[in-house]
């Protein structure tokens, strides 16, 4: 529907996640109570705060035994050092680590702050992980959504990431089911009839970007729905993650 | 309107933009055309390439003449050595050059692949520059629609660039106005009384990538309108741009 308009609205009065909830049931829930019809093809875009809460990927600050380096770089920039021991868990490979900040690549590829680990919206003395694998949490998702509400939908998982040389994050997709997260248009002609270049798209992201204009800024609002826009096939949020060996950045 | 649901749709049957024409009344008359109607505080979001166009800032290649850099670039990746011209003479610093990819800091301080040089949509033998000050086209267009429309309005110029670690490009602004574009929430609290730590969203370049979702890939709708979008305040595209010496990546 390339024509036609966009409909998005945020998911309210969800409540607090806690390990163990059912996340697509309090979505339906909390949908439902708000009057908002679902319709086929309709977008999920989920916070990963919330799925990973769900899902238990939390981590008890008071367990965790910080590595002399992670103590080092805590002394060093007033951290917790077991925060910092929490991240360097998480990361597969340090992109940057400077003035404080530190640029990790996850295990699963991507490339963000902290490798993902975040306390804000985490309950005291904890810190949230993400998503152990954010297409399979797509996946659940979508399956007990599509249960729910009778028809075929989407799923976004979406987290806040930075980006070099911009100020500001932006919601990207980590995680993605039942939907192309990268159309690619080349081979399409232009205006003028000449082949389009440099035309992938990195449509899941500029969803996830969508998205968290009616999720408000401190994740009240964990789900926004997206209505009316065409899209088609399956796909990973792998695809969004570039090849570190075509990387010019890593 | 946080508690309140966006819709976003497509500026269709504007035509092509040529060099003086009056791109406000082109959009104007376009959506009048549609049927929908612009209310209050709506954003406008128009691609720079018909900022660009509007504006004349094309180039006519026939006119260039290479430098020995430029013809050695292009003998060696194939490519056309008066367009390499044309982005070195727009690009202030050169971020990477590798692999036949040109990444290049531009005069406005906008960091993207051929210093936002682009062929595509061009007429045949030339190629279009980005706005000298994109922030003041975005006034300007701002001043006239809301002349056009009679109510106050926000303008995002936008272009796709793409990102280091991550596949496709995703709709950014490269101008702004009547809107804020980076929303700071540090010293809100979280759910459980916090302070927000990074929580500086960049919301213009959000509202840029939502905008592509309904103006197609091919650029025949170069403008799109977002309702229902609560924001406040001016700003400048120029906040979005992270100063180089806050940069871990240049």
């Amino acid at each position: 529907m390339e024509t036609g308009a966009i409909r998005m609205f945020g998911v309210h009065g969800m409540g607090e996640v806690r390990p163990g909830d059912d996340l697509a049931g309090m979505i339906a829930g909390a949908v439902r109570a708000s009057g908002e019809r679902i319709r086929e093809n309709d977008i999920f875009v989920i916070a990963q705060k919330a799925v990973s809460k769900a899902e238990g990927r939390i981590v008890q600050l008071d367990s965790v035994e910080p590595s002399a380096m992670a103590r080092r770089w805590a002394e060093e920039y007033g951290k917790d050092a077991r925060v910092v021991e929490v991240i360097l868990r998480e990361t597969r490979r340090v992109v940057r680590m400077d003035r404080g900040i530190l640029i990790a690549e996850t295990r699963h590829g991507f490339v963000c702050a902290n490798a993902g680990v975040d306390n804000s919206n985490a309950p005291p003395g904890t810190v949230v992980l993400l998503p152990e694998d954010p297409d399979r949490s797509a996946e659940l998702l979508r399956e007990r959504l599509q249960a729910a509400f009778g028809g075929r939908l989407g799923v976004v998982v979406s987290d806040s990431f930075g980006r070099p040389w911009r100020e500001g994050l932006t919601n990207v997709a980590l995680g993605v089911a039942g939907i192309e997260p990268v159309v690619d248009c080349r081979g399409q002609k232009d205006d003028f009839g000449r082949n389009l270049q440099v035309t992938v798209i990195a449509v899941a992201d500029e969803l996830a970007g969508a998205a968290e204009l009616v999720m408000g800024k401190n994740r009240k609002v964990p789900v926004a729905v997206i209505q009316g826009f065409s899209y088609k096939g399956e796909g990973s949020g792998r695809a969004l993650v570039r090849a570190a060996e075509l990387d010019l950045f890593r």
